[in-house]
């Protein structure tokens, strides 16, 4: 039987685009779904009632939902080259939690800066180079996270050798100096340079005028909470 | 030479208490050591510098943090019976899932009931009865998530079989009705029935007494936000 692989994932989605670059990496033939989060299809809903998120992979019918999960299923499913986890379980250990340090501190403290202006977003900044120094320090001596080839941790990460600039455009502020983070400096540039990375960013100008409005949204809801009408 | 097996946890912590299980599962000797989360000692703080805290598996000597990390790390290094996760990849991606979405989307919406009142707990019930029926249906015509034997999953939903009972004694509310989530409320017999379980749960008593203090400091913090002194 033919194998079906289909990747439910918006334009934008920097969860969805690590299952992209995955399936690229191997090499996997995947037909694509866009889906349009103000308007969820059906599909979409019933692949993944508990969250009704992007991205799920539908593998020969069968749903796999969210991107750190279905990353870690590419693996072990399709085991051919190259590998996306290192295989012994104390680095294996060390990837996932790293990907997990992205997804929560390191993300959240980089949305914060995003979302916040004044002494708020100094703050914001302080605990984001101090979340950023922790993820430079993992990079020392390396080319990608666990060596020579991109991988797992690379492709979780990999939002920040996109993201962060745009979001630093938007606000112009500097977050990734080379000076203070040299290693995480080399590694978006060495992650950037790979051909399967690169012909998957969404369009540049299209993710800085959706950021700027989703800024502009929050910055707005929170002057009303100040001094509501 | 010896393997060395420390774990650093907390009297309390439902997080820390999935790594004493599935160690005592598979026959693991292992040294406790107890920290105060009010006073974190230095080892702590060394072994997890980017969250400062339990649990964390010491193995000869290399940290290992994030219980459901370690948790997968302690099957991936002592591969011997019982296994905690599945085999086939399909099986292993679900268990994540819902482990994943019981640490986020479950226990927010139980803990959104037990820290508010009036509307805002209704609100938080009827969402929290949403979660439930979704873990009740994938325990369909099974004694534990994946069969017969305590697994993964059952260890990472494990605070469930304890903890949601004290917060609705606390609260008096009941949140799992026998009769709307069957399968739920026979696992949580089956799971508790096991001794290598039931001999590691924290006094209750203490338990109810500090919910019971965190509970008020939420009330109390609410109703500061809405009038100001």
């Amino acid at each position: 039987m033919a194998e079906e692989v289909k990747l439910f994932r918006t334009w934008s989605s920097p969860y969805a685009l690590r299952i992209v670059w995955a399936l690229k990496l191997k090499g996997i033939e995947f037909e694509t779904i866009f889906e349009d989060i103000t308007n969820k299809s059906p599909l979409l809903l019933q692949h993944n009632p508990a969250h009704a998120k992007v991205p799920v992979l539908l593998h020969n019918g069968k749903p796999v939902c969210e991107s750190l999960i279905i990353l870690e299923y590419i693996d072990e499913t399709w085991t051919h080259n190259p590998p996306l986890l290192p295989q012994d379980p104390l680095e294996k250990a060390s990837s996932r939690f790293w990907a997990h340090f992205g997804d929560h501190k390191l993300m959240e403290s980089i949305w914060n800066v995003f979302t916040s202006q004044g002494k708020e977003q100094e703050e914001a900044m302080a605990t984001s180079i101090e979340n950023l120094k922790l993820i430079d320090e993992q990079l020392k001596g390396k080319k990608f996270f666990n060596g020579n080839a991109i991988g797992y941790l690379d492709l979780a990460l990999g939002w920040m050798a996109n993201l962060i600039s745009i979001l630093e455009e938007i606000i112009s502020v500097e977050l990734i100096h080379t000076d203070k983070f040299p290693h995480l400096s080399s590694w978006i540039q060495n992650f950037s340079d790979d051909p399967v990375i690169i012909e998957c960013w969404p369009p540049r100008d299209k993710m800085v005028t959706k950021f700027q409005i989703m800024r502009d949204n929050y910055l707005t809801r929170s002057i009303c909470q100040v001094k509501p009408a």
